[in-house]
Formats: structure tokens, C-alpha cells, sequence
């Protein structure tokens, strides 16, 4: 590997579980001049309805990505050949104030989309969806979503507060931010409050490919659908880890059997090779319920498949 | 939704983590007038062979049972329109006795089967399937067994006693209490004692079909066996959670690889629709063994399918 | 036992690990007709500024509480013969949103300081304190306050927010719901912002004892002089479990090392004897960091004992 | 030190984690010529009233055993040139039985008694303190009791049943075993069912010491009325790991907030030096409650101080 | 069942979760006169490069295999007919010290190899499968490896040093151990430090599947292949148990996401029938990291898989 | 506070929970000029001799020292007024590699003390003390030991090796890196191998205090100690995590029962004030046996302590 620009520390120099915790090993760095990806972690739950904790999950999730090497074996690309990639650290929140925090959030978000820099979020609960994607939208326009979550998250308020974490993509659809046509949902599974709430989110324009739509179809069919609907517009993909089965994940906020695999995840996420990712965020990891701490190690996956999109992206164009 | 009578609190107006944990919510009601179906929790493990502790199995199900929305997706079925639940509390057990537990167990079900509601009955070790049994089999004559497990629980005795969590079906077919030619165990794996086990199982009348016959032929035949072998004969539905993988089901006594997934044991539930369900059980929950919580969310989404099994049956009769 | 009124489930004719958990086995009882003590939940965490997750404190307690006996032996009080006691569920609560939270949580407790009922709260983060004080002020006017924390929680703000976990006694203080001159904190320990923290909260009016004040002085003295403080001024107890030492109380929100015992906590409790106890709460148990239930338990006991002090009052008047 | 007959593996020669584990790394020996103590499991929880899994016990005391080493420092005795000991297993018992469990476990200790050998026995829960005793006392006659507990076990029944883990001492009292006269009880505490049941206690004619009178009157005096009491009688020690404090031992059936520390209870033991010990338990270890091990550390150093008193005996008579 | 030889405890008269614990209950035996297979621990980890604890992983899997039965039904074999099997405790190592430990694991190994008697070794980090293949070597000359896990362990050093568990088979082949040509890789995946990685494992000669090889051609089609690699080669198989995927396995030192499930280990497992394995191992079992035990339990499995396949080879042959 | 120079980073500005984790939110720097003090990791367990895992010490540590204030009440310093702090990051090991670490680790320090700057080291086992001491002796000559350990860490050597974490002190006295007459030894306590293990380290020339000499005299009497056997002579303080009792520090690698309170730890080291603290290091934190994390929450207050005794020595002289 010559790597691009900034790159993770030589694990064969120093040991993988040395140094301080940043994500991969790369250099904590705030000026963005030369970088490509940022990680930065999000470390705000107060959107949360039923566990809490995910204002741990950045931590988490930058302690267990110190095993993630820079080689994509199974994409078949040598990630910091195509990108120069830095941990930006936190954005700024506020406990307890979600509209507080959202200002703060987008605030310090913008700059990062302005500079074409790609930003990989570790959540926090998933109400950041809303002002990461605000700030996407300043920079790129209304964005093709690709959401990957066991709730669709459309709901409309709770309690009659419209931000939460069961609400950020109906409020990014009101406010424009996200083109429905050109969006997907995937893995939405488990009891619902009524028959109305997917057909809710199908009347906002998104597709909505559930659980057991995806085992009819199959997996390739679901890259193909996904691949069809996004297209060339520019996209934000989102990874709620509860779209995992909770075998797999059980260190999340609302746990939904009947889930997907890693190895399901990893195919379904390398399959949007080509496309467009100009953000992207993986969220709701709860350290608190993650004993054996594979919810981490899943959710570091997660944007190791995240950062390859866009190397690959960065490769091919 | 518009309720037929008792269901859970609504969660757009209390969230789910707040209240005293009946199942799913529903209100704590020992009367059973107006009510068809009623879970009830049997905290005994008195009969349990290996790790112990499913008497805290009925509340940890509970407290998972509180992430769970009325509407079934899977099913496509909103539950309460169709049935009226209540949470019927505990019943009687001293720990330490088997017999007498099982006379009292036996004791506190019989009017619930002799009301016409059916009991949804959170265990506890399997031995309680006994008594379970006794109370069905007085108001419904033998009843077809639809069997969940990854062991036979035909055995004789264990140290010269014939009741444990072992030995419930072979009790129970020497009793009358099910028509063993209607019934079938799924699931059967793991090491035996001897090769002579299963074949003691199917010398009972039983059919068993192993974790690996299933793989064998997929789930739709399981789900055609099973049909035809109940027909329209009342049902009983054991389910063990031990039917799951370790990786699904971790906090359980005698835990066995090689296993089910959720979603799996989901599409089996469903399949199963139509069958005349006059009472079910989901056993050998252990929350000492469960630190993340998922083989409680698992034993409460089992439940919740059995619910629905109740629901179809009553909407379509 | 002559039971007064509402008591316990008899732990001879039920195992104390049955039966839907209410604390202290208590019925589940809205009415407050004949109700002197009205156990209540809290299950509030969005005031919390670090560890989150005390919404689930009120079920952990409940839990632990199923252990408890009737008979107080170290304060020779046979409870119920005083007292009759209910539980009776949860206040409502809107996660993420603290002042709404605040008037829904004031709103429920208004009227069970208006009927002359104890509330024992279980918390929830200690924010609740100041809704709790709003609603027990509306009814007693304002309360001597006996404050057992690590904390001193009189900062102004945080991040220009004043309502949350660090502010409650400032702002009850600033709403005249506490006579400051009646009232002591005991325990504050640990590294502050600054030197003028404990000034300040001492500017506010209120005695201070730290952990090295009362370790020097010795408990007899320290009872002596809450007695001495409080007279006989209508009181409030407020009970942050990080009082205790993280090695008795590991599952709460910011943990303190070098704390106290359950036994001195008990001594205390005990040595407030005779004090006019109108309301008290115990709070910040966080069940995802209390593995062993331990932090649950010295909850559990820290509400018996405040019951005692009730049952002891009504007792002695 | 020049071991007397059989000693542990030496740690300097294979590292103490390696091995199957046997209590102290010592020989697995059934036959017992040339043994002075008998280290055995008896893994049996039937008898327990909440939680449950002490049948885990033995292997958990075992395993923690390893960090032992021989030479008690703080009594100052080089504890194997004094006794040869072994790892003698564990006794029989069936699951789910107790009557027939305690005629199995008494049927092995009688010949371990019978050879003059002092069983030192790892529980399972505290109700085998009656088989142990009825063995004990076909060899010894009526023996002087020092039990450790936060609770009295002198109950009556529970549910209409005499033998389980609350009641052993009042059987042993009712069937000769123990002179109460010459015993004594320390660290009672916690709730009660009712003012009567210490005095129950009393009326049986043996000494209670509650925790709050032995912290009145400190751990000298305790030692002092403990080695009056007993005199030449030769002695049973029972200690239940509850007598410490939830923070010292959480991984126990009934913990009780407010006991001991460690160091207190290791004085105590030491302060019992000269006692005829004749046989001794360590019960009510559950691991499945005990994340950290330390109550399997804790239960391995109360077995070593008891196995020291042996050796202080043998070393002066 | 009429046992060749040693064979294990009958669980109808002791029950399982009695005894101390040795691999799957049998006698603890170092003499290996008519033994057929020795269950060895090799309690070292000092090779681990990341989570370390390995050391504990024997104590975990000997816990664990309690639970196995005698018959394996499903390869149909009643195990101890055909084979006399014994736990013979662990081999010496030396903590901290891996040159030093590798001479005493080989020699300890070489009689067991010498004697004709199959080990099968409970790990430990991967490293000792050098030693273990120089003592087999020793007696068999170069062996057919069959080698599962998610990593290829044939880097060439870390800082410097050419020994540890990623080196081993590396170091093997250098060696003449390994007959590479007759050798098969299962499983690998995950991230590389470079794309030459694999590249270099082929090129010593190795056959390498990855895991999207295997998903890619089905189960039977790899058994095909690791069958005509291995023909009638002696063989030995080496497990690391992060083969299997951190949601069946967690408690492991490098976890890697996306791997396999328990029973499709199984089923490979099984697929080996008829190969002449003269040694196995099992490693990477890390106990602290397994709350729930459930990488144990998959640890026992696979062992207890290894041991069929050398019944059927003894039976067949 | 008007900080000298690095300080913390303002928890009224960001959450306490953010951020990359730094020691006490310091800022992470590894040029020292303008630094007082240097928080530094050594993540090195290979010279453990039971429970491992230290290597992740740094990472527990720093996350739980998040918590901290920069004002320390109890000793009444406002920290950042007198020295200007930073973390380093870590030091390099070699994980497997005792010489070669200890090597690398010293070239890592000897700068660092050669700077002047005071390097307050998380480790790690505490075999690290070897080369810490060795850097520090390099720059101040022989140098005064206070050492807070349950074990004297001066046997010669285990199974022929001279290095590991129970020999460091025998080394550093041979060597003469420290003035074994300036030196004190306290809280050491457990089983021992043998009446001479204590024996030895006095005649290396060590004060050593057990537990019950430090209970027998008092704490006042041990500082006082302290104070007069190191004197004015520059002095390293070793901390080892095991110093506190078990229920404190459940998460250390070789617990003994018995020990201190972290109220006790902080009492003793404040009573240091004023000696001439050049170097110190806490370690054996053990992540992965401290399921509350109360272990690192005290690990990162003793550090705070040692923070606050330079901050005196700075502010007094």
C-alpha cells in the first residue's frame, strides 16, 4: 500500500490494541485540508424511545475498528491506495435538547460537505439522521436515501414532539432533503402500531423492501432494485444496526428478531459499489447492552464497507 | 385499531419502558370475563437437569414483551381487533417440589381452559408442560402437540424420579393428554445418551423430525407436515426456546448448537395458522444466562406469534 | 402482622420471585383511597449528563424489592401495622423532552401530596427532584430538604441549559420550593469544576457535609445535626444512590469512588427517625451498569428504610 | 515447607491456571487414607427460596481456589506441613429432591466422618447444612454450631414444607444435632416477616449476634463470646457468603445489604483459632450472579481460613 | 452402549453439572495404556496479538462439554463403542515465554503422538499449533492440514519476532510439518493488510477457500474438495473458533464478522468422515470475553466432532 | 481555574462523554515541551502470571477518567493553575516479548524523564515497573518507592524466567534503581508461598506494612511512615490496582480479598503531600473482569491523586 494521504497507523509497528482510541488507527485530525473521509462520531441519544445509551457508541465503535486492517479482501481494494481518510473526533451536542442539538449538529457538519469531504458518522440514536442530513442537502441537494434498518422510522411524532429517533426521514422528506423516488428502505420487520405505518412510508414515495420481501427475493435482486433506484443522484446511506438480527447486534436500542446476518449486511453494502455515497452514518450502537461488544464490531463493519464505497467511488471515477 | 376488549397501553401516550411489566402491556387482570387469551407466567424450574434459573424466565419475558406493537406484519393481523388479553400474573408453584407445584400449576389452569380463554403460559423449566396438559387435556380431551425443542423430553427418569424437565411428553402420552398420531417434535438435535433416543421418541407415536431432516427439506414441507399431521384437532403448542441456535437463544438451561434462527422459528409460527390453539407455552427462558437480553426478546416475539395464531383462528371462525 | 391496610403479598403462600413485580410485592393500586404511602416510578433519564439509562431504574428496583420483608429489624418496626402501602405505577414521562417531562411529572404528584399521601419515588435521573419538590411545595409549602448525594447538584447550567441533573436544588432553591436554612447535604465528595463549587452551594443557603466532614465528625453527630437542621419542618429526602461508594452502588450515572457503605446509609436513614418525612425519592439506578443487581438492591433498601421513617412517624403522632 | 501427606501442585513448577480444576490445585483423591481434610462439592440447589445456581458453586470456589497459595500469612501458618488434604469431588445428589438428595449426601460424608477425616464442603445452597450435620453427628454427637449468615435459616416451613434452605438449623436443633447452648449465630440481619423470628431464634437456645450488635460491640468482643460459647465442643462452622455485604459477595441467593467486608469476616475466622473444627461448609456461591468472581474469590478465602483452623489444631494437639 | 474403555461418567446416576470437570466427564487419566484419545489442555496465550485470555479457554470448554452425551447422532455414532477416550489434564507451559513454552508443549506431546494415542487439543491461542505439529510430525512425518478460520496465520512476523498466532503455519511449512499440497484452508476473510496476503499463503503451497469461496460453491462441494486435498494423508485438523462468526463465537481474540454458524460447522465437520486424523486442536476459546458461554459451548461441539471422526475412522478401519 | 498551560478540555462547553478518550480529556500530545505532566499508556500484560488482559488498561482507564474535574476538593488544589498536562498516547511493546518490550519501553521513557516531565503511567502489568524504574533512575538517580501493592512483586523468578509482573522489585533493588532503605512497601496481605516470601523482601532492605499492620496502626501512623522513610529523596509511587479490596477492583489479574477502600487509597495518598513525586504508574486494570467498570473508575482517581501530588509539589516549591 502507498497510501493517498492520511492512513491508519502500521499495525505492524505498533499493536493494534495500543494508542488511543481513534477509528482504524487513523490520525485524530480537525483541519480537513487533504482529506477525503472523516469519521466523526455523534454521541447524542436523547432521541431515544425505549433503551438509551448510544452516546457511547462512538466509543465503542472507534475501540473496536483498532482490528479493521486496510485491505477490503472482499471487495478487492486497498482502501488508502484511493483515499486519504482522518477521525475528525466529535460533534458538537447537547444532552437532554434535541432541536438544540440538531442546530449544532448541522452547524458543524456543513463545512465538512462543503469542503467535499465525506463524512462517516458513528450515531448516537438515529434522530441525527435529520440534521446530517440537513447539512448533506446544503451542499448537494435533495439526496437518494439508502436506509438500512428494521423500522422504517416515518413515524410522525411521539408523545406530539416530531423529532425523535422513530421520526427523521418522514421530517427529511417534509423539508426536501431526501428524493423519495430515488430511495430504498431495507429490512423493516417486526410488529408494527398499525397496517397504516408502512403504507405511510410508501405514501411519502419511498420503496419499502421488507425482511421477508428480501429472503423472497434474494439478495441480488435487492442490489438490483437498489442499484435501479438510486442511479447517478448522489446518495446518503444509513445503517440503523438493528437492521441485524439481534444475534448479531444485541447491543441496540429496539432489538427486532428476525434479522439479517453480517454476511448478508457486507454483501447487500458492497453491492451499491458505483454508487455515489457523499455521506453516511451507522447508528443506534448501545456499549451498555453489548457484552461481548460484536454490536461494535458489526457497526465497525459497517463503515469499513462505507469507507470502501466511497474508495471505490474515488478509484473508478 | 379498534379494540375487541382488553389490550396493551398506548404507547404514543406512555412510553414502552414505563409501568409495571405485564406482558406487551396489557392490563394485570385475574378475572377472566371477557377475555380470550391470558398470559400467564409459571416461575418453576424445580425440574430443570442442568443451569437453573427459569424462574425469573416469566419476568424478564415480560419486561422484553414491552418493546412489542399490536399490529403483526409478518401476519398481516391487528391482533386486538380479534382477541381480548390480559397479563393473569403467576401461578402457584413452591419451589423445591415437583409434584406438588404441578398439582397446584394444574390446580390454577383448569379453570382457565374450562373458561374457554386460552393460556399463553411464560415458563419456567419444560417440566411444566405436564401440568399444562393435565389442565388442557380435562377441558379438551388429548390434544395434537405441535413440539419446538432440540431434545425429545421423552425420557423415562432421571435418578429414579419421572418428573423433570426431561421427561413432560413421555408422561403426558402415558397419561392420554395428547394424541401422539397428531402430534410432531421439530427441532430434535444434539447428542444423545444413546442411539436408542429418538427411536423411543417415534416408538410413542410421535413424529420427529431432527434440526437436520428439516434442513433437509425446508420450511414449507415442516410447515405441510405439521398441518397435516394436527388437522383439525385441537392443539397444543410447546416451544422451547432451546429450539434457537445458542447464538439466538444464549439464556437457556441446556443450551445446544446447531440451531434455528428467529426468523426461522418465525415463519414455522406462522405457518402453523389456522390450527385450532387452545393453549401454548414458551419455557426454559434463563436470565442469569442472557446478558444482552435477546433469548427474552426471542421468547416474547415466540409469544407474541402464538397471539396471533390465537387471533387468525378467531377472525377466521 | 395486623396489616393496616394495603400490604404485601405473603411471601408463605408465594415465593417472592413470583408474581408481576410492583415493589415490595404491593398491589398495583391507582386509587389512593385508603393509601397512606404511594410508591411511584419515574422512569425520566433525559436529564442525565453522563451514563444514561435510569429509566429503567424504576424496574430494576421493583425487582430487587420482591426480597424485602415486612418487618424492619433494625428499626424494630413491624411496617404495615403503621402503614398502608400501594404501588401504584408509573408518573408519565416524554423522553428527550425535559420540561414537558417536568409539568407531566408535577401533574401526577399533585394530587397525591394533595390526598396527604407519602410519595416514595423511584427514580430516574435526579433531575425529577424539581417537579417532585414543585408538587410537594404546592401542598407543604417549603420543605426542609435532607440531600444524600456525592453531588451538591446546585450548578447554574449546563451548556447554557438550566434544567437537568446537575441544577435541581438550585432551581428549587431559586423557587422558594426549600427552606435552604432547614436543610443539609451529606456526602458531596469528588473532583469539581472549581473551588467555588461547594461555596456556592453553600451561598444558596444550604449546610454542606462532605464525605471527609462526616467521616471526621463520625455518623452519630452527623444524625445529630440533620435532627437539629431539619426540626420539625415538613421534609423531603432525596437519595442520589451515588451516595454510596461504586463498590455497593456500581449501576448509576456518574459513580464517585470513596463513598459509603449500605450499613452507614442505613444508619443514617434510620437516625432521621421522627423527622416529618411528606415525600421522598431515591434515584440514578442504572440497571445496564449494575451486573449483579447490587446498585438495584441498595435502592431497594434505601425505600425501605424511608418507608420505616413514614411508618415510624405515623406510628409515633 | 515439607508438605505432611498430599499438597497442592506447585505453582512455581506449572502456572496456577493450568490444570483440571480442583479446590487449591489439589490431588483429585477419592480414597481416603493419609487425608486429614476432604475438600467437597456438594452442588445442590433445590432448596433455595430466590435465586438459584449454587449448584455451580463448587465449581466456581474451585476455580477461584487456584490463586491460593499455602502458607497462611496472616495467622502465620505453613498450612500443609500440618494437614494433608485433598479434592475428594463432590457427593450425590439429585436435582429436584431433596429428601432424596439428603440421604444421598449424608450417606457419603458419614464415612468420611467415620475415617476421622474433616470434611470441608463447598455448597450448593444452605439447606445441606442438615445432611452435613446429621453426618457429622452419627460421628461426633451433638456439635457446637458457628454459623455466619445474614439470615437465621431457623424458620419453620415454607409453603407447608420443612426442609429447604430457610430452616436447616431448626431441624438440626429438633433432631439433636447441634447443642445450641454451645452455639452461636453472627451477622443477622436485613427485614424479617415478623418481630418474632429472631426470637424464634432464641427460643431454639442459641446466641444471635446481629450485624448491628457486633458492630457495637467489635470484632474482639464478637471473637471472645464466639470462643466462650463453643469452649472444648467440638465445632461446625457454617458459613453462608451472604454474611458479607452485596458489594463483597453478589453472586448469592438472598443478598443482604448492609454486612461485611472480607478483612472483618477474615478476622473473625482467624479469631475462631483453637476451635475443634470438625467439619465446616461454604455455601450459597452462585456464579451465574457473579460477573466478576470475587464471591468465588471470596468463598475460596473463607474454605482457606477454615482449612487453617484445622491446621492450628493439628499443629498444637 | 458397551464402552471400549475409559468412557464418561453416566449422567443418569450423577447428574451433569457435578464433579470436577474434565472434558465431557471423562476420567482424569495421564497414564495412556489403553487410551485411544487424550483431551489435552494448552493453557497459553502469550502468541495473541490483540484480546488476549486463551489461557482460561480449556477450564471454559471442559465446563462446557458437561452437557455432551455419549451418542453423536448426527453422524450416527455411538462414540465410546468404538473409541477409549480420557481428559489427561494440561501440557506445561511457561506464561510470557513462547520459544520456552513450544519445547515443553513438544514434548509433552510427542509421547502422547509416540504412544499412537489421537490428542486433541483445547487451546489456547493458535501459536501451539507449531509445537503440536512438530510433536505429530515427529512421529507421522508431513500432514494433510485441514485448517478452519478466518484468518490464513501465515504472516511472516510482528515487530520483528517470528513466533506467535499469526505466524504458525508459516512456520510449519518452512519446517516440513505440513504437507501443503495436501492441505486446505477454510473460512478465511475479513479485512488484509495487503492483497498480497493471500497470495502469499497460496503461494506456500495451500489451498485457501475463502469464505465467499465456500458460500459461493456450497458445503458439499468444499468437503468434496477437502476430501480429495487430504485423501488418505495423515491429517491433522486445526480449528480456530473464530471459523465461526462473533455472533456464535464472541469470545474470541480476533473476532471477524461474517463467518459461518455452528451448524454449518457441523456439517463440514462431519463431511471429514473417513480422514485419518492422528491430532486436532481447538483454539481461541477466550472465556472473558464469552458472557454467556456460548463460544464454549461451541468449542465443546467442535471437539466433540473431532472426536467422532476418529471413532468412525476406528470403527471403520 | 486560569490554567497554566495544557488542560482539560471544558465540560460546560462539550459533554463529558465526547470525544476521543484522552486521560481526564487532556489534550493528546506527544511534543512535551510546555508539559508538566505526561499520561501515558503502557497496554503490556505478557508478564502476567494468572488473569490477563492489562493491555487494555489504557483504553478503561482513560475512558472512565472522563468523569474527572480539575479542581481536587478533598486536597483542595485547583490542578491546572499549577502544572500543565497533556497524554502522550502510548509507549511502544511488543506483545509476547518481555526483553524487548521492557527495552522499547524504557527508550520510550528516558526522554521523557530527561525533559523534566513527570510521566504518570496507566499500564499494564506490573512487570512495566522494571523499565519505568530503569528510565527514571537514568535521569534521578536511585530513587525512594512507595509502593501500594497486596503483593511484595520480589520473589526471584517463575519456572526459570527472571521477568515478570511478581519480580520487578528484586530487579530494580539489584540494580540499584532504587534506595530500598528510602522505601516502603503497603498493603500487602494473602496467602503467600511461604513464610519466607515476606522475609525476602525485607532483606532486600524494604519497610513492608501489611494490611494488618496498617489496620493495627492507622492511617495517620502509615503516612506518617511514608513521609519519614522517603524524606526529601526524589520518589517513584507504584500503585497497584490490587492494593483495594475486591468489591473496589473486581478487575485486576490477581485479586486478594481483604484490602483497602478507594476512600483509604485516597487518604494515604493525599498523605504523600509534599513529597518529590518524579514518576508513578497505576496498574493491572483488567477491562474484561470489571463488568461495571468500578475498577477503572478507581484506577483513573488514583491518578488523579498522583496528578494532584505533583501539582502540590509544584505549587509549593
Amino acid at each position: 500500500m502507498t497510501p493517498k494521504g492520511y492512513a491508519p497507523a502500521n499495525s505492524f509497528e505498533s499493536p493494534r490494541f495500543s494508542g488511543v482510541r481513534t477509528f482504524m488507527r487513523l490520525p485524530l485530525v480537525r483541519d480537513l485540508e487533504g482529506v477525503d473521509v472523516a469519521f466523526l462520531g455523534v454521541p447524542f441519544d436523547t432521541g431515544a424511545s425505549f433503551r438509551v445509551g448510544a452516546r457511547f457508541g462512538p466509543e465503542a465503535v472507534r475501540s473496536a475498528s483498532h482490528l479493521l486492517r486496510p485491505f477490503n479482501a472482499g471487495a478487492g481494494v486497498d482502501i488508502f491506495e484511493h483515499v486519504s481518510a482522518v477521525d475528525a473526533g466529535d460533534v458538537s451536542v447537547v444532552p437532554g435538547f434535541i432541536a438544540d442539538s440538531f442546530t449544532r449538529i448541522e452547524a458543524d457538519l456543513r463545512p465538512v460537505y462543503a469542503a467535499g469531504v465525506v463524512p462517516l458518522v458513528m450515531g448516537g440514536d438515529h434522530s441525527i439522521a435529520l440534521p446530517e442530513l440537513r447539512a448533506a442537502a446544503a451542499t448537494h441537494g435533495p439526496l437518494a436515501l439508502v436506509h438500512f434498518d428494521s423500522h422504517s422510522d416515518t413515524w410522525d411524532s411521539y408523545f406530539g414532539h416530531p423529532l425523535n429517533h422513530g421520526t427523521p426521514f418522514r421530517r427529511a422528506i417534509e423539508e426536501g432533503l431526501i428524493a423519495p423516488e430515488k430511495s430504498i428502505q431495507l429490512g423493516i420487520r417486526g410488529p408494527l402500531y398499525a397496517a397504516s405505518d408502512l403504507d405511510d412510508a410508501r405514501a411519502l414515495g419511498l420503496t419499502v423492501l421488507t425482511t421477508d420481501d428480501m429472503r423472497e427475493m434474494g439478495l441480488r435482486e435487492v442490489i438490483a432494485q437498489a442499484q435501479a433506484r438510486v442511479g447517478a443522484t448522489r446518495a446518503f446511506v444509513s445503517f440503523d444496526i438493528d437492521f441485524l438480527d439481534p444475534a448479531f447486534a444485541p447491543g441496540t436500542g429496539t432489538p427486532e428478531v428476525g434479522g439479517f446476518t453480517t454476511w448478508e449486511a457486507q454483501q447487500l453494502l458492497r453491492g451499491l459499489a458505483g454508487i455515489d455515497v457523499v455521506g453516511a452514518d451507522m447508528v443506534e450502537v448501545l456499549p451498555a447492552h453489548d457484552p461481548a461488544a460484536i454490536t461494535a464490531f458489526a457497526g465497525a463493519a459497517v463503515l469499513f464497507e462505507l469507507l470502501t464505497l466511497v474508495a471505490i467511488r474515488r478509484r473508478d471515477s
